[in-house]
């Protein structure tokens, strides 16, 4: 996590949050990601920029959301799950599972 | 109701809602409708203009998150906890405990 800024856990804010995931390419991200496991940044393909790909990732870090690792030139990112569930019980659950109804409603 | 669009629970869409949700006016004029009462438009002081506070009572209702009824001259708001609840389980939930938890935090 050299030269990445990671919020600690009490600094992770609710609004930061909000706003990080109410864009539908970074909640796609979160959704990947909610497989509990790492994964390279080059992994995700949404048909935009790799400029634009790292700026999602940075919103989401910065917002305590996601850990972004760097190994050598590559970067892994993984959910911060056990933290978003410790600050907002529930929270991260419920977004998921509203993420997924409304993915199967987009695909009808 | 007249004239004021308010989405079906169908239409409401979760990237809307946090949208609408990611701003502290209207987290905390949701987090004071939570009491499941009506509030007149006009009892909301957030320090704001009132076409700003307009504004953001237009956001939440072009989200689905609140219902605008007209009286006369005069508006009532009130949360759309039913709609919500049903559309995005335990989401409103979580949501009202984590800004409650941020307005504890903010006044230590």
């Amino acid at each position: 996590m050299r030269g990445l800024h990671h919020p600690t856990i009490d600094a992770i804010d609710l609004l930061s949050v909000l706003n990080a995931l109410a864009d539908p390419i970074r909640l796609a991200i979160v959704v990947k990601l909610a497989d509990e496991t790492e994964h390279p940044c080059t992994g995700f393909d949404f048909g935009v920029t790799a400029a634009s790909m790292s700026h999602h990732f940075r919103v989401l870090r910065e917002a305590g959301i996601s850990i972004t690792r760097q190994e050598g030139k590559y970067r892994w990112l993984s959910l911060r799950r056990a933290d978003l569930d410790s600050r907002f019980p529930g929270l991260l659950d419920a977004l998921l599972r509203a993420a997924h109804n409304r993915k199967e409603n987009t695909a009808q």
